[in-house]
């Protein structure tokens, strides 16, 4: 494709987007498509001869957007949104267009720089602790996802406490994880993945009201294997969790892992971008206890995917565990030891040059416009919580004090409860109009309001209310 | 940004993209930023206000440009190139704006069934066996890169290996991983994270010549293992080494791995791609045997990073071994079994919309089109080798069927020789008129030449040439 037609096809790409975001509001959120009925309507065989790039976009139309659940849409109210926006598609453009590989400061500065210094600035507008500034032995890099953040956290827990004996000889010994039974199945992959093995990973009892980490049971499991000759090695606090953003102590469980020298990562994937704005600031409350932190400004910060922001107190640990340097790798700069090489902060060698999303959304938005936006959907929360309140058929299940809102509907036993909830959300979804996720609190359905798309404001949610409303009168 | 400011500010992204694209021949290929000098040339501090647009474009051009290594410059000869292109631009710019998260198929049923039909056809157009295809107990699935396929195939191989038991109880046994001492750190990486640890891994000896795997001695480090009570785990065979692209002889590792019950994963990261011409699809032979097999459209098929297509022979051991289900993923269509979710084919839970680029990339440029892609560097690398046979001055030191052309200056000794060399290849980069990485090659320096660049044409080869020549001669 030529400089010209890339001027004229990426003109019409900008336009079927705009177009998109345009009209999304009146699609159906969910996907109606059956099993293989996307695939079916594309040739089973690749083109010998090329094609116009028109014919692509028109089966963009035709057959793949029958076939997606739009996770844009203004009503898409499940799992938690995964923000794309106007700035950072085109910062995203702007890396595919540059096409440098930074797996180490020399093949692109900028890309290892530009990162260092948008993490930098996040830290800053998160009012995270001072230690994970990249001027110190700390620092921040963007991963994947907050899985990937969550597994090389391990890698380096192990490392500082096997000194470096996991690393030579493997994960054979004792050794013990910790998080919430609430804390997200990441936890569960990276202890799988890592070689510890699921028999490694203690799930810590939550206090039946809020859904957070007692850390008084942290405690007694962390003695009891420590007595037991079984090293505890990394405790992930959850800010945030999945069901039902339910937060961890984090201060009194640093406390714990201080005293023990072991590990403390932060998962706030979800709800730690909420301290752009400083009344929410305390979500981060006990940051300073953390070997490691991770947020996704890919679900609530106007970021498209992927953006896992992570950032270490001590980076010496993680390089020691990840580092390996073959001969083709070697490079003045890197042997100057005056950058970083971000490749040894991160399982894959390659990478792109996300910073540039995260930085055109900081830029465009300013810490004003990211703090509305924020501000927003926990406005808007708090008037859904209320209608929920104020009804008589449904009750709150959670606190929620950011932007998801989980509820049922009262009815006259768990059994019959549990059906009536998945039995409301799945005709919800079907209809289309809005598309809700459910979960369990203390073992019993709940249906999951997240709130935080870009495009969703107040009139969105009074029409999730409405549709919720009416479903429930139309079945009863 | 509303749609209106997104159509207005994306053209002008995508104007900045064709200009960088038609002036990136006129810059210099490596960056001369020296370490510090992008971030000191930007606020220390992220701004209280949004800013326009055009303020970020502006410094695109003032700091990140001259911060960059251009990997898109036709004179990038350095690593292995990482092919950018008009469509698979375009192709990501419709995933950014579809924003789409496709963890499971009911999250955007799209996006799992295009990736399923494109890497069909991606196998269908390289000459892989139909175990991989999507139709029986196999499939293929974009991984970000090859370091990640070699860690989930490792994960699949320790899955099928231990029955289970690693993922229960860890990866305590006593378990053996072989790769040749050729391939790439991704696999040193891989027995890290994994938890066997660095002495798990076998680095097996190559042959002197060719710098492929010997058979004769990965059997006698099996058999020795075996005897000794250690489980052969998995062996990698590199298809286009990271030093010189040698290639293992993969059917009779694959005999050895078929014998033992051995998890075949075949790293063609670099090479595979190659196959899409049926001339060179031999560089696939012995693919019948593998379990996994890894190759990076991102590398020299014109799909911009990231992008590596994963396939597996059955995907069973794989899902077993990362499938992790909890309340807030279940779905009727994931229980129905009629669906694959790709998030238990790989580390990550999220996932993007990647499938749309490469989709692309097959759909513009058809069969027809990506041969020629190849074939142009394969010719052009074949001419540069004959410039440097009838040089005196020069040596070719190991074979070159596809791109990558591995050499080095003549002189009197060894210690002379690596310090010319690697003098001969700093001049040239800094200069930036080229761009050229070394490696060693029998424990020696040589330059490596990888040609594969989407604007790589013969000109640029022969300025090169003429660049090398005049660098010699200038230091004689």
């Amino acid at each position: 494709m030529t400089p010209e037609e890339f001027r004229k096809y990426g003109r019409q790409v900008v336009d079927w987007i705009a177009d998109y975001w345009e009209r999304v509001e009146s699609l159906p959120v969910r996907s109606q498509a059956e099993p293989g009925e996307v695939r079916r309507r594309l040739p089973a065989h690749p083109p010998e001869r090329g094609e116009p790039f028109e014919a692509l976009l028109a089966d963009m139309d035709r057959v793949v957007l029958p076939g997606v659940t739009h996770w844009q849409h203004p009503r898409f109210f499940a799992y938690y949104p995964a923000n794309a926006s106007g700035p950072a598609v085109l910062g995203d453009l702007l890396s595919s267009g540059l096409g440098v590989q930074g797996m180490l400061w020399a093949t692109s500065p900028a890309c290892t720089e530009l990162e260092q210094l948008t993490l930098d600035w996040l830290a800053e507008l998160l009012g995270l602790p001072g230690r994970f500034g990249s001027d110190g032995p700390g620092g921040g890099v963007i991963q994947d996802t907050a899985s990937s953040s969550v597994l090389v956290a391990l890698a380096a827990a192990l490392q500082r406490a096997s000194s470096g004996s996991v690393r030579a000889d493997g994960a054979g010994g004792r050794y013990a994880v910790y998080a919430s039974a609430e804390a997200h199945s990441a936890i569960d992959k990276a202890v799988v993945i890592a070689g510890l093995g699921e028999r490694a990973l203690r799930k810590v009892e939550v206090d039946p009201q809020t859904q957070a980490m007692d850390p008084r049971h942290l405690r007694d499991l962390v003695e009891a294997d420590t007595a037991a000759g079984v090293r505890p090695v990394m405790v992930m606090a959850t800010v945030g969790t999945t069901s039902t953003a339910a937060i961890d102590p984090v201060a009194a469980i640093g406390e714990i892992c201080r005293e023990r020298c072991i590990w403390l990562h932060i998962d706030a994937a979800y709800a730690g971008v909420a301290a752009v704005c400083p009344e929410l600031r305390w979500v981060n409350n006990g940051a300073e206890y953390a070997d490691s932190y991770a947020t996704n400004p890919h679900k609530w910060l106007l970021t498209n995917f992927d953006c896992d922001a992570f950032w270490v107190a001590d980076r010496a640990d993680l390089v020691a565990a990840l580092s390996i340097l073959p001969e083709f790798l070697r490079n003045q700069a890197s042997e100057s030891g005056a950058v970083v090489d971000y490749r040894d902060w991160q399982i894959p060698l390659g990478r792109r040059f996300r910073a540039l999303k995260l930085w055109a959304v900081i830029r465009w938005y300013g810490a004003e416009g990211l703090r509305a936006h924020i501000r927003r959907h926990v406005d808007l929360a708090a008037e859904f919580a209320a209608l929920v309140h104020s009804d008589d058929r449904f009750e709150l299940v959670a606190p929620h004090p950011l932007a998801l809102v989980c509820f049922r509907l009262r009815t006259t036993g768990p059994a019959d409860q549990d059906r009536a909830n998945l039995g409301l959300m799945e005709r919800l979804n079907a209809a289309g109009d809005l598309y809700l996720t459910h979960t369990k609190v203390g073992g019993r359905v709940a249906l999951r309001m997240a709130i935080g798309g870009t495009r969703t404001e107040r009139r969105h949610v009074t029409q999730a209310w409405q549709h919720i409303c009416d479903a429930v009168a139309t079945s009863a």
